[in-house]
């Protein structure tokens, strides 16, 4: 088991990763001290994994509170059922969630614990790679509104992080791809070491090796552990982490957010900034077939949907990062180095929106 | 004008109390820097201010969202509607929300405030007794859930507190009474010579009389802001300001919180904890009577609802501070000093609860 720290400073807490972890009573119990906790989950990862979880935490009160799977549930009103569940199994303060799922399931229990009460303790267990590598670590909680994705919600940290790898083992493989995307991000905004690795080992990790995916999961959370503790709230460094994201949303957006996985359209609006980055001169060719082509190779979708220049433009407005009007994008300055920034040639966003959504 | 501040250590902010503050464009100008302000407020409000605040704040771009008036409104549901009311005016993270009424629109505009993008800046504007004395300060905020009342919410600070005691001339007598319950509190948990003022004084405060209220409302919000500042997340120290909370949420409850105003179900509960410290042997029969009286002279209803013993203790069990199965209780040790305490003969609450329930 690996063990990492998250601090930002009001609070510290560790993100436990390895194989077997979900079995593994010893662990929860000194992570764990509440006796009354509610699980949510959802009803693919419920089939999967609640019952060795219950087991896990047999002698305390368990209540459980089982969601539909998929992203178009990421809503207020499926938030107001983790609520119903808190209420009806009569939790107080003092009482925990546990997020046991992907980045849906760990969002939506992650905000409802930061509400109930005005905030209760919660722990994540992500089971596929993608909230193993990113949603899990750093705060970020909340629903989407259909004007537009995670519009509500609340920074707001667990007190653990509990990465199972072996869950993982029932990970379709379109899910392990989209996961891939997050750690491809890693590689492109921060660390250029890890991204030759991925270039040398992207096979290795579409083909489930263990160690390989280990190394990748933790070497991830390491550099997200690092942006969160320096900018939590995303006043600045953190929106680096955003790399692909607005272009991302507003491919969910206009998908009704039912066609894409997360991943798939974070690795298309990856595929879209790096071309940008090219077009404003930043990043030279070579560098943004690299780009391309370990997007491809990780089995990643490579045409963004043809939703249209203006629609695409529109829904990047209603990004939060949209400052005062104008459009803010992470950009890339070379391999491994992100640059925040409103400050572009319209133009060039015009001729980069053409080209993938015209 | 007075002016306060509230220090809670991550947050400083001012409350300015006194007349024509709606009007003050200065005020407004030096108080709010957003260029884009969705002001929140009531069917009942918007009549009597809406305009005014318009007009003051004239040159930036202003929405507002009007939501119908009433605690029984105080929903996930209708917090819902202020999303949508700031995703349609396509607000941002630099946007500002201004609460423009009572306890209920201060708590959900608040909670809104604390969600939308994670949060956006907010300024409380309270037009009743009870927000500008209770409400408006300390930065607690949300909504109810059928299972109990401000279950679900956030601690939240505002930008600032601005109080025109102005809107108390359009406040009906019964609003000014119940906000004349928070007073009193303030005066039996915290401050012996306020009460003692309160006794002199009270036929000038249920008269209106300007200068009175002025003080009244400082003295309370001073006391107020001396509680948060020590304990913001009510570790402690701060849950003294639930004197008579208990006992009052929990006829809100059973009425559905559409028979009592917050403050009158505030004032019966604080009835029924002055009965009970003096049935501990806390109090003596005269600081009860004095208590009692008071109440009785600020207009206050004093026969609670016969909901029934049982399902008092039911309600009170699902209140917030509740901690592991046993209700814990403002009590007062004598005028000006309450303790909280989970300690108590269970015999003299049933015998408590018997007198004013069953």
């Amino acid at each position: 088991m690996q063990t990492l720290k998250v601090d930002v400073g009001h609070a510290i807490y560790p993100i436990l990763i390895g194989p077997g972890l979900l079995g593994h009573r010893e662990l929860f119990n000194s992570t764990l001290r509440a006796a009354d906790v509610l699980i949510v989950t959802n009803t693919t990862v419920a089939r999967l994994y609640l019952e060795k979880l219950q087991a896990t935490l047999s002698g305390r009160r368990v209540a459980d509170c089982v969601l539909p799977d998929g992203e178009q549930y990421k809503t207020l009103q499926t938030l107001g059922r983790v609520f119903d569940a808190l209420v009806d199994a009569k939790l107080n303060r003092d009482a925990m969630v546990l997020a046991l799922g992907g980045g849906v399931v760990g969002d939506i229990a992650g905000f409802a614990a930061a509400c109930y009460q005005r905030g209760v303790a919660y722990v994540q267990i992500p089971t596929t790679l993608l909230a193993q590598v990113d949603s899990s670590v750093g705060g970020k909680t909340g629903v989407n509104h259909p004007g537009g994705k995670n519009l509500i919600g609340a920074f707001y940290q667990p007190r653990a992080v509990i990465a199972d790898t072996d869950t993982l083992a029932t990970l379709p493989d379109r899910e392990l791809h989209a996961g891939l995307a997050e750690v491809i991000k890693y590689g492109c905004i921060w660390d250029p070491l890890l991204f030759d690795w991925l270039e040398l080992n992207i096979a290795k990790l579409t083909g489930r090796d263990d160690e390989a995916l280990a190394y990748a999961i933790e070497r991830s959370c390491a550099i997200k552990a690092a942006v969160v503790a320096e900018d939590e709230r995303e006043s600045n460094l953190r929106a680096i982490l955003n790399f692909g994201h607005t272009f991302g949303h507003a491919i969910e957006a206009a998908t009704h957010y039912d066609t894409y996985l997360h991943g798939e359209a974070v690795g298309l609006g990856m595929l879209i900034a790096t071309n940008l980055s090219h077009r404003l001169g930043l990043i030279d060719g070579g560098t943004q077939e690299r780009v391309r082509d370990l997007l491809a190779r990780a089995g990643l979708p490579m045409e963004p949907p043809r939703i249209g220049t203006a629609r695409a433009l529109a829904l990047m407005q209603m990004d939060k990062k949209v400052l005062a009007g104008t459009v803010r994008l992470v950009l890339l300055e070379k391999l491994g180095r992100a640059v925040v920034t409103g400050h572009y040639a319209q133009s060039a966003l015009d001729a980069t929106l053409n080209e993938y959504f015209a």
